[in-house]
């Protein structure tokens, strides 16, 4: 933290990030050109909150801002930066200040600048870096986006079998260029294939005549080099790792993932479902420009307008009898709201269980039994709690007893079409988060509006 | 990983978990009794794939499965459970088994498992150990839970700035109380107040002679014990921490946090956000019995009851309007659905962004006026896609002039609101993943319906 003279005022400002009041100071020598004294309020800062800063800024704003500081520039304020403002950030910075910027960072957050340029500013980049780099580089952007060969560093330790605790240690001291940070060390065959790791703690525990093969874990999770990083993700979370080695596909070393690389990719893909499932999708920060947002947006609602559409046309299909019965225009709509809200509660769980992996083929039944169960109970309760309400209010018991009744046939539908459709669209290979959401409610509202209207139209007309 | 003999089917299964050959050979040695052979099944198994084993038995094989392996049961399989699986193992064992199960595991590990033991079961628990545990255990159960104190494990490596690296590493290796597995060593001044860290794998670089002040970095993020644990994992992501200490409120060192607890907070946050959100709440998965999942969901359900019904109401206010034009009973809905969806796309965004501390009071107006552009943009656009058809499919272009009229004003209100809202809530000190989104479907409902049916009672009739 740093300075704790000041009381903080709230929990946050306690933990991390800057306090508003050092926003407010850094936007004041920024705004009255001070740039020396502004250099100095940032001497404190961790390149993490700086990025912050800078999130908070105008772009015009942080244009100037850049422009002050690029004599001082840590380049690891560029891997914290959020995505939007880390393209603004790029698209100023030149090549020169670029590649300075890179050779001061591990291979893996590099790279991560890289994938971020422009094609033609990447092209330009590369070529000013010493041969030696530019090769790893163009090496690892062969793998596929998201794969584990992006998020890797090539930086590893590795060791021999049998070698002892005390050379080990030796051969760590006296090598320079080792990763800036290691948890485990990675024990190698003569092919390069791992064979076991050590926990730099449990090295520096071990008696120093111990053998390297000896106190090994054979126990490793290697991680193919192809890997998506979801599913890397997956895998540092079930075993609770903090760092595990990539191979290529003979199974030779290549580098290693650690578990701050996860962590963001655990945001990432969070965030990416949430998203989904809400219907937002990509650049809807407050970062991103408008039209850009509005354009993602649109794309999500398109599918709203064709649900709605569907709905609207089985309604006008009913036209007479609610030119009859007036009161079946506001009751509908009871009938599909119910049905689709219980349906997404049904829709959010299954997807959260398919992505967490928690919910498998072989479970397919057992939960939509589970589920229909559920769907049972909660439509006998909401059903008699709108029928009574209903007949109450219109003092009309046979339509009340049709939206009961239209009820609990909806809410059923919705908890076996809620646990079906998501395990159905992912054994198609598509992406339940996506498209499940949607496609139930345009039957929770087809299957609720015909039913109600359809059963009303029978009995009442 | 271990076997490698089979090339396996799916990516799925490289990464992590238990294929399903070997979950259908262990419960063919379960329901075959052969518990010898079960044993040596799950003996090359990872604790974390055992307890996945146990997720997808039923009730009753689970209970003798743990009948078969008690005698050689590895107590980190009980912290790899999922909640509602754990409680019904924690039910299941005896008092002795938890014991020695508990004397197994690291502080943090044996305090998340007591945590869960009914009131009772616990207390009798605490009689069982040792006096010393106990009253660790007793001081740990004073913390509030969700606080970093119940996060932290007391097992922690620390030294005085004035020893040299060699002394160190000496310390570490003849000391046999250390923590399992650790990342960075603290280093403490004489009252026991962190003024110090040293990665792990700075120190075993650093030359022996190299005195500890001189080689540790004095940025460190202590945790406060009372820290509420969704900031300590906003501040570990923020800071990319592998660890970090922990201190009371004297500033004193008292445990450490290290990033495997972490990454279980993030994703039970971030679970409970997604649930939050869908409005599911806990108790929804398919390993809860089912009258619980039912009381959780109807609970939800009840809000969205109210909403529905003061929709209606607003909609029976028309009820003459619907009976001269019965087109107004199939069109209103689109408005208030569109509406609807528009408005929670820019709830989640807002409530995503509050919650991840990337949205702050100062940019209230600048979010404000981002959302409202796009939601110009969305309107302008869905209520010139909804117009036309509504006009070329009832060849009654009043009425789809009106409809994209008020599609305008229930989308740009839907902007406004859903990012106001949230915000608002959330300075009220609530949480806005809760109640944001039904506050807000409401309003554009009443609004939706009264500006429609409004308009062209005005107008049309």
């Amino acid at each position: 933290m740093g300075h704790k003279e000041n009381p903080p005022e709230t929990q946050d400002e306690v933990l991390y990030g800057v306090s508003s009041t050092v926003l407010d100071n850094i936007r004041i020598a920024l705004d009255t050109k001070r740039y020396k004294h502004l250099r100095f309020l940032l001497k404190e800062l961790h390149a993490a909150d700086v990025a912050d800063v800078m999130l908070h800024l105008s772009v015009e704003e942080r244009e100037s801002f850049l422009e002050a500081i690029k004599a001082v520039f840590d380049p690891n304020i560029l891997i914290e930066l959020e995505p939007s403002i880390l393209t603004h950030v790029l698209d100023v910075l030149d090549i020169n200040a670029l590649a300075k910027a890179i050779s001061g960072l591990n291979s893996d957050d590099a790279l991560y600048i890289i994938e971020d340029l422009k094609e033609e500013k990447r092209q330009k980049l590369l070529l000013s870096l010493p041969a030696k780099d530019r090769v790893i580089f163009e090496k690892y952007l062969t793998y596929p986006e998201q794969s584990a060969g992006r998020l890797m560093q090539r930086e590893i330790v590795c060791v021999p079998p049998f070698w002892n605790t005390q050379q080990t240690l030796d051969f760590i001291r006296d090598t320079a260029e080792l990763p800036q940070n290691f948890y485990d060390i990675y024990v190698v065959d003569p092919r390069h294939h791992p064979v076991g790791k050590i926990p730099l703690s449990h090295l520096v525990k071990a008696p120093r005549d111990n053998v390297v093969s000896d106190i090994m874990a054979e126990e490793i999770h290697t991680i193919p080099v192809l890997a998506d990083q979801e599913e890397v993700a997956l895998s540092f979370n079930h075993y609770a790792l903090v760092s595990a080695p990539v191979v290529n596909e003979e199974g030779r070393i290549v580098g290693m993932i650690t578990v701050d690389d996860v962590v963001e990719v655990i945001e990432e893909e969070i965030e990416e479902d949430i998203r989904l499932m809400s219907k937002v999708s990509a650049a809807s920060d407050f970062y991103d420009p408008v039209l850009l947002t509005a354009g993602w947006r649109i794309r999500w609602l398109l599918i709203t307008i064709v649900n709605t559409l569907i709905a609207s046309y089985v309604i006008s299909r009913f036209e007479s009898s609610i030119q009859n019965l007036t009161a079946l225009s506001f009751l509908m709509t009871i009938n599909a709201a119910m049905g689709g809200n219980a349906g997404m509660q049904v829709v959010t769980v299954v997807v959260r269980a398919l992505a967490t992996r928690t919910l498998r083929e072989g479970d397919t039944w057992r939960a939509i039994r589970k589920e229909v169960n559920v769907s049972l109970l909660v439509g006998l309760f909401c059903s008699a709690v709108l029928a009574l309400i209903a007949g109450a209010w219109l003092h009309n018991w046979g339509i009340s007893l049709i939206l009961g009744i239209s009820l609990i046939f909806n809410i059923l539908w919705a908890g076996f079409a809620g646990t079906f459709l998501p395990i159905f669209i992912e054994k198609l290979g598509m992406d339940p988060a996506i498209s499940a959401g949607p496609l139930l409610t345009t039957t929770t509202d087809v299957f609720g509006y015909t039913i109600f209207l359809g059963l009303a139209t029978l009995f009442l007309l």
